[in-house]
């Protein structure tokens, strides 16, 4: 654990949350996935990671980043491309609104394998290691399977992270709730800041908000 | 590993799986209710688990029950009551419709302390293991906060389950996608049979059914 792995964590600080528009306004937007990437790299510096910020514009803050516009995918193919993975120089890339992230579930992506995948609700792919040199990323649709299956195509080794901290991305009101229910950062503390309460019913927790 | 541990598993024939009336007919969500607990009882024998079926009228299933009709918090805690908990005496308890649950995932409720607790998505509580005599259960609610509460209120020892396949209970009809994209048994099984696919869009995979 000594040695520190280099982790990408993509961000759009231009669009954020677009899915979070029916509850918040563009400028809580904003401010909320801020306080989601702040924990996130605070996660990551805990569980040995060196943390990179892979953003659309550059955003001020006291991290290593890397500035580039293009879509999620070829942005983080362009950075794989530079980093060329291998055995003894993985490169991890971890979305920048897992909000229940633990230094500890995080560390579960150090497992020993070609390729370590965390999936996310929804089929997509929430954290991921690289250490196989010609694996590349594709977000759209299905990811984690199209992920699964490229890693088989390329005779890597994969592992699985099971892991509901980091299954949990936050892209909608009702993912809201487990961050009240399950955060402990800076994410936690802006809803609470914001009015947001758990609501309790019959069916899943949500969230209310008191102005 | 040799020895069994007991694992309570409540099941509802009566009423399966309202919150799905929307996309599955009575007999649908009784067949799939049945494929998913077929799934659960499975994986906890091959985790090394005793399992038992706790439900409101008899299932016919060739697996120990225990007829209780009485509402699920009330039939736990009475059979928490009958098994009396202990270091060398745990119980677990374990929802039917953790449909993604398997062997390795339950294996991890077996971790040592008092009370072992997997979080559910939207503050539920999937899946426990109780070693403590005193321990009793309250499914109302955010009922993962109440539990985590009443273990530190016992001087208990605590361990959370962090587990993408434990957390995901199967409720709603955005879960179904889950099942497809990650289960692996009769539940999935069923879902393809009865025409289900995976739909890719802008944000998480959703289902549709062809017929």
């Amino acid at each position: 654990m000594t040695d520190h792995v280099d982790a990408l964590v993509p961000f759009s600080p231009d669009r954020p949350k677009t899915r979070l528009s029916d509850t918040l306004s563009p400028a809580e937007r904003r401010d909320f996935a801020d306080a989601m990437v702040t924990d996130v790299l605070a996660a990551l510096e805990v569980a040995g990671f060196a943390p990179r910020v892979l953003t659309t514009e550059p955003t001020g803050r006291d991290v290593p980043e890397t500035v580039d516009d293009r879509p999620l995918t070829e942005a983080v193919n362009a950075a794989l491309d530079a980093h060329d993975p291998g055995p003894e120089s993985p490169l991890a890339i971890v979305m920048a609104d897992l909000a229940l992230a633990t230094p500890r579930a995080l560390a579960r992506l150090r497992g020993s394998a070609d390729v370590v995948i965390a999936p996310g609700r929804g089929g997509g792919t929430n954290a991921l290691l690289v250490r196989h040199p010609e694996f590349r990323v594709d977000y759209h649709g299905a990811s984690v399977l199209d992920h699964l299956r490229a890693a088989r195509d390329l005779g890597a080794s994969v592992r699985e992270v099971d892991s509901r901290r980091l299954a949990t991305d936050i892209d909608e009101r009702e993912d809201l709730a487990e961050v009240l229910l399950a955060g402990d950062g800076a994410a936690r503390d802006w809803l609470v800041e914001a009015g947001f309460r758990l609501a309790t019913g019959d069916g899943r927790v949500t969230v209310v908000r008191e102005v």
